[in-house]
């Protein structure tokens, strides 16, 4: 089968490999129908990660069900399924509580498996033509009968509109609350959206990319651009110099400053500031624990130069953490049939499986208009 | 009336001071019968805040009503009172959800007031004959008939009983779970017994004092003692390597490393270590926004050099600040009747007014031994 | 001053009262802008409580504050305020966990108060020119600038808005359930107005009233009327015969089968079989402990025949009760000042105080057209 | 293999029949150790279920593992594992919510399955020397290292502690709250036992066997004799005239008066007037959607005629079902290991399998001294 392979930094390639395949009778084998690039791919992309070269990368996966293995029960040939980015075994402790995303037994040492990641364990990634799944009756969320009509939407399950939900989650955004998102990035824009639905009443975005802003406010929400004017004085300014009920965090430690310089910690800090006392901040852009290609002498070590001090006397909370994909795609899924959610909307491009590497050029540029690529593979190369 | 003022740093005297009065028609005037020294107050004794000299110190206060102002319709005069540190006015934004500790009205232009504190608003302490409580209605506990019988627990319903209790609360503890509390204090040694009383299955207590660690023990906890070896492999010991489900920090920014040396981040960063993934932490110990006098360059503009990498990557949670105190004391008090909870078990003094400033200095040094030191106004000096 | 007296079954009549005037120094004395008619003031209407001939009605009002206690900190003259249904003291132990719906001191004897309300204490109500409201700083909620622009918006956070949003909150709507609501009068809208703000993929209004339905609709709702064919098989049709999520009842004891007779127990039997196994039932349709004037036996001592048996086999949750309003006030108050709510879509008639007895027919009559009507003591009476 | 199997009304037989063995690759086949007496096996043994006649009884089960299907990856021969009473499948709606007990796969129609058990699907029960276990990943706890020492505490995870537990959690036990349970069988012991774990500070349990309110006593809770004054007056005495903060039920539908007559809405009426306002219920007794056997016109249909007026004016709640055992048994596990539980102390007799038949007859007699009766398969008959 073709599949998307990494070479090294900035070295990915679309190459015939060995078929993926049923493995274990509790497996299920999935034909790719879109398997989308996700901005955590760029760390590895940029070789940021260890990740190891000639693994399959792509976590964000849908397709159709070709084969089932002789232990799997509810899931069969021909149904729709949307993966979840996060494998679980499904009945270790912190999966059977819904920390999927933390399961012990699927990556061991480590609490938490994923498709083509680094450190999540050797399971290779859906930038292919097949994959296979484990555990499919726990890991395959089937779609409903609309699920080619919205497949856009509904590949978008497998990890940011959860993600981005998740993030409102963390924070605890409640009806009537003001929320500050850092990050107009695809999760950011799904942490926008969610918070909307959830009946926040006032959505801030923060970001200096004038494409994304405009996208999060076509959601409903208020863009708040950093490079005119400081974010924090901008938000307190819109919330009566109180600062938001809630933050989220959608960027990561490779958030930088108004100069466009790395700095693992702008984010955070500004987060503190921005959010009122006892407000809540969810944090689900990626930070690690090494990073030693970083320039900041504290983010080697994965640390960095926090605010503690402002944040306790405001007793303020924190929350952070990868999604756990399965304890919101089945509402999620809802509010996509029930028309109530469009997460499609931030698709910049569909493509082909083997234009693939000409996208993460474009895309770990951050070149303008590439906000979200999803990849085809029944698609043919572009000429 | 008598009142220990502050006169600088290392300087607190009892002197004769202006009665307290009604001031408003909504206001309290209470006898104090029992007035604790608190850990918090050495931050003020060693001069490591800004308070003003001249002010009375003591936020944890019990007494008898002796006067009411004309609008109080609920306390009445000869009834037995515990006042929560935390003064709250009973009608803002924060105090009607029960957020009490941080009031929008008591101290205006910050979240949050109490008696005799740096920062925390105009209110005279009670380590006084006399004390002035406003919004009395809202602000005075009423205490059950056995109030003098067992004044010296209820008296702990003011603060370290509540605050330990909140900390048991950000941690988010459940029975059955394992818990780690970093320092054997008054508020540690509360947060442990808490924890117990909600069916913790195993409480373990760090600290480097032995005697305290003898008090945690008597209270069902396993002592940690880090001078002897590392607490997080001690830990990680007794819960199978996986670390605590829950966490505690009842130290704040003066912890120590095992050198005695000052290092604010020591507890947190041993937390995030100790603590399992997707486990919370609930941090009572008090951190602050600046703190010019540290040695620390970050700790000076209160920063700390936190790991926030494998904060992330574990998927924890924080969640930090004063105790509401008013949330909890109903349930603590019933408990205190009922027997099922014996705060005043970490008293190691009981001693007049008059020796309070001799108490101050061997509490501050952690002279063996002084563990809680409580007050009674009532009593003659000793000789 | 002018003011709407009950004077007996079927008879209000507008009249010259006493002026409302301060009478502890924490009232406040409101000059009444807006007062509506609830669905719950006909029970006394119709002479099915024990209301008191001579006592002013109207529980749901609005206005301009023109007078204040002495003891009053933070309402100031000239406020425009909305002031929730239920009087709460702000200070017993319900108050201060936001139960303000079951205040243990303002009804002695009594958990719970309200103005111009059979059994619910000796208040007067504001169907009126002017209302004392006792503990103003507690019970006035402060609207914001745009009070007055939109003042009928705003006049529904007294009771109906948040009524609504409690039956949401006792049934846990979650984003991306089902929901089924019995009832499309005023509080029945709010409801579904509610359920979908929160995120609800599907809201099913149950009532026989087609002008009531039709509203259903504008606000998002599916309509279910019961006139064509059974609710629950409409239901369990829309929900692939698993049953709604989440139910509400907003009906109250006076609900009617489909022959227009009324059955105590048609609403909860028909919630059970309509809500899947595992769902949650929020009640807020009045239900009383005697109604001798009930022509059904066990209504008459306030019991029902009820479906227990499969209500436990299914393992389902009912929650009751009025609203707590402060618990939600402020956060649907943000809603409509951020245009993300609009429940003065619901009314109906905008008529001078001096209409209101011939309101009160239209009403109680149900007569077409008559959903909701405001009352403004302002406007001259028609001719 | 030797097992108890279901002949009809009043009439149960050890006899030979073919052993339990693996039927799907995720089975787990297990020799039983102990396996428990129900007193809900008593609603199945009087024949007031339509349990199939030739059925093996026995949903309380404990055992080594002697064999394993090929998909088994966690459980391995000669683990010690305890069997939570309901069966699910680990990955529909309901199983990874948590609610295990409402699962919708094992017992299709319906939500719900466990061994033994009229309606809840074709499985066999474990009072025999093999038990089948579907999904035995997800259906086994693995027990710790002293699983033998303490096996009849751990036996007690499989059904009636995490029962009893539940009914804590279904009524919000909080600690310091008063809590009255009614039921003094061994479910309610449970949740005395449960509601003191967690912190109430007055537990009171109603019952009418002496011997039964000894134990409860021994439990530390208050024991409340209805046969001496009715029950609601000692509630309201020792709760200041309030009633209790929470409320549990642990009888069911064959609850009877003071006069030992069935009436199946006794101890929920009780409840009602017993629970304060704003108290919550939590109901794990069994009732049932039809009784056809029953003297009570309404009870014969499930329907019971209930105080709805008083406990809607009370704005009290109730929640219902099976316990979600697997939602419970790892943190209960961990507090019998660390020796802070010990629900093995109701054990009244401890005898072999082929005692069963004899056993049942008393233990439906409510025969004095006959709480618990727990069955050793490779204990020798009694002569």
């Amino acid at each position: 089968m073709k599949a998307l392979v990494y070479y090294g930094p900035y070295d990915v390639r679309v190459i015939e490999t060995p078929d993926a395949q049923i493995e274990q009778p509790t497996d299920v084998l999935v034909k790719i129908t879109t398997s989308n690039i996700c901005g955590s791919d760029l760390h590895m992309y940029e070789g940021r990660t260890d990740m190891e070269e000639g693994r399959i990368l792509g976590h964000e996966n849908m397709g159709k069900v070709v084969e089932i293995g002789s232990a799997v029960t509810q899931i069969k040939i021909g149904d729709m399924v949307c993966l979840p980015f996060n494998i679980g075994c499904g009945h270790c402790n912190n999966c059977e509580k819904g920390l999927t995303g933390y399961c012990l037994v699927m990556n061991p040492g480590f609490a938490g498996a994923a498709y083509g990641f680094a450190g999540m364990g050797p399971y290779s990634g859906g930038q292919a033509e097949y994959l296979r799944v484990p555990f499919g009756d726990f890991n395959c969320l089937k779609l409903p009968e609309d699920a080619e009509e919205k497949e856009n939407d509904y590949v978008m399950l497998s990890d940011i509109f959860p993600t981005g939900y998740h993030a409102t989650e963390l924070a605890n955004v409640q009806v009537g609350d003001t929320v500050v998102i850092y990050g107009a990035g695809p999760v950011g824009l799904m942490a926008a959206h969610s918070a909307i639905i959830k009946g926040a009443s006032k959505v801030m975005v923060v970001d200096n990319h004038k494409d994304r802003l405009k996208l999060a406010e076509e959601f409903g929400a208020i863009p708040i651009d950093f490079s005119t004017a400081p974010a924090v004085e901008q938000v307190l300014e819109l919330t009566n110099g109180m600062g938001a009920d809630k933050g989220c965090e959608c960027v990561g430690y490779q958030c930088c400053d108004k100069h466009g310089e790395e700095h693992s910690n702008v984010t955070m800090n500004e987060l503190v500031q921005a959010v009122k006392a006892t407000g809540s901040i969810g944090v689900v852009g990626v930070f690690v624990s090494k990073d030693p290609k970083s320039k900041e002498t504290l983010q080697k070590k994965g640390h960095m130069e926090f605010d503690f001090g402002n944040f306790w006397m405001k007793g303020q909370r924190i929350a952070t953490g990868q999604a756990n994909v399965k304890s919101y795609n089945r509402q999620l899924c809802s509010l996509i049939s029930s028309g109530k959610a469009h997460p499609s909307k931030i698709i910049s491009h569909e493509i082909s499986l083997q234009d693939a590497p000409d996208a993460y050029k474009h895309f770990n540029a951050r070149d303008k208009g590439w906000t979200k690529i999803i990849l085809k593979p029944a698609m043919s190369k572009s000429k």
